[in-house]
C-alpha cells in the first residue's frame, strides 16, 4: 500500500498546502508534533521549509539528529493530528514515555534517517536538515533536504493525488485553527485568460 | 464587501494552504505572480514565508521595493491565476506593459504599501520584506511582515473562513501541478485521543 515516490515529484506531496506532522529521533528518544506551516522549498534536489517552535521537543531531538520526518494526516487521523499537537513530549520523556506509547500512535522506521514513520498517514517524506542557525534562532524556520519519500498509493500515485476516486478518509487536512480542519474538496483545471491587444 | 483583518488574525488566511499570488511595483513598473509555495512564519508581528524564482520579474520589483503584496485568488479567479504563473511581465515591461494592462487584469492601492492589489482574489496580505541576502541567493526564500490584511468577508469573517456558506466561486485554489488546482471542501473538527495507562 506505501510505495516509494521518485524524489522529483517529492515537492507534489506538499504543493497543495497540507498539515504535515514532524517526527524525530535521538539518543533513544521519539517524539511528533503537528504543524500547519510547511511548504516545499524546491524541486530537485527536493528541499522543504517548516516551522517549528523553540518550546518543542521534536525540535530538540531533529537539531540533535540532524534527520527528521514529515508527514500526512488524513482524514482518519484528524483526531491523532490534534493529539499531538495539543500536547507536550518533553513531560512524558522525564517519565521515560513518549507520545507514540502514550496514545496508542504505531510507526516504522524509514528508508534513508532514524525518524519513527507515523502509521495511518497518507504521505512521508524523510528529510535532513540543512543547518541554518540564523534562521533557526530568529524564525523558528528549518529546511531540509528531501532524501526518500512514500505515499499511499491508493490516494497518491503516477505523482498525482486522486482524492475523488479514493476514500474519503485518506484526504488530507488543511488546518483552519483550534483542531478544525479542511479537507480537499472538488479539483479544477484552470484555462488561460486572453490577450488585450 | 473588502474587511480589514486585525493583524493578529492574518495568518489565519493562509493557515490551510491556499496558492498565492505575488504583487510588488517599482519605479512605475508593477507585475504579479503565482506562488504554491508561501506559509506563514510567525503570529505577532505576523510574517510570512514565500519562495520567489530568480527569473521571476516581480522578484526584482519587490527586491527594489522592499515591499509586495500576497493574495489569495479563488475558484472565480483560476484562470487569472494560471495565466499569471505562465508568463513573464520581464518581456511585457521591455514593451512599456504588464500582465495587468495585457490580460485585463484590475487592481487597487494598499492601506500599507505601493504594492498593486489584485482585484477577484479573497483575502490580501502587504507585506514588507525582511532582507535575508543569504537565505534569498540561496534558497529562493523571501521572509516579509505583514503590516496590513484585508478579506472578503462574504468568505472570511471573525478570523474563520466561511466556505460552506459563501458561494463556491469564492473557495482558495489549493495547487497540485499544471493549472490542476483542489478547492477546500467538507470540514472537520478533530477530537483528542484517550491516554493509555
Amino acid at each position: 500500500m506505501r510505495r516509494d515516490v521518485p524524489l522529483d515529484h517529492a515537492y507534489r506531496l506538499m504543493n497543495h498546502g497540507p498539515t504535515v506532522l514532524v517526527s524525530a529521533a535521538h539518543a533513544g528518544r521519539i517524539n511528533l508534533m503537528a504543524a500547519a506551516w510547511a511548504m516545499p522549498l524546491d524541486f530537485k534536489p527536493p528541499k522543504v521549509a517548516v516551522v517549528l517552535d523553540k518550546a518543542t521537543f521534536t525540535r530538540e531531538l531533529l537539531e540533535a539528529s540532524g534527520e527528521f520526518a514529515l508527514q500526512l494526516p488524513c482524514r482518519a487521523s484528524a483526531d491523532l493530528c490534534n493529539t499531538v499537537g495539543n500536547t507536550s513530549g518533553r513531560a512524558l520523556a522525564a517519565d521515560g514515555s513518549n507520545k507514540f506509547e502514550r496514545y496508542g500512535i504505531g510507526h516504522f522506521g524509514g528508508q534513508a534517517t532514524g525518524a519513527p514513520l507515523v502509521e495511518g498517514c497518507v504521505a512521508w517524506l524523510e528529510c535532513r536538515l540543512l543547518r541554518e542557525p540564523h534562521l533557526q534562532q530568529a524564525y523558528d524556520l528549518f529546511l531540509a533536504e528531501v532524501v526518500a519519500a512514500q505515499a499511499d498509493e491508493r490516494v497518491f500515485s503516477n505523482g498525482r493525488w486522486h482524492f475523488d476516486s479514493a476514500p474519503e478518509d485518506l484526504r488530507t487536512l488543511h488546518h483552519v485553527a483550534g483542531g478544525h480542519f479542511l479537507l480537499p474538496g472538488a479539483a479544477l483545471q484552470a484555462g488561460l485568460l486572453p490577450e488585450r491587444s
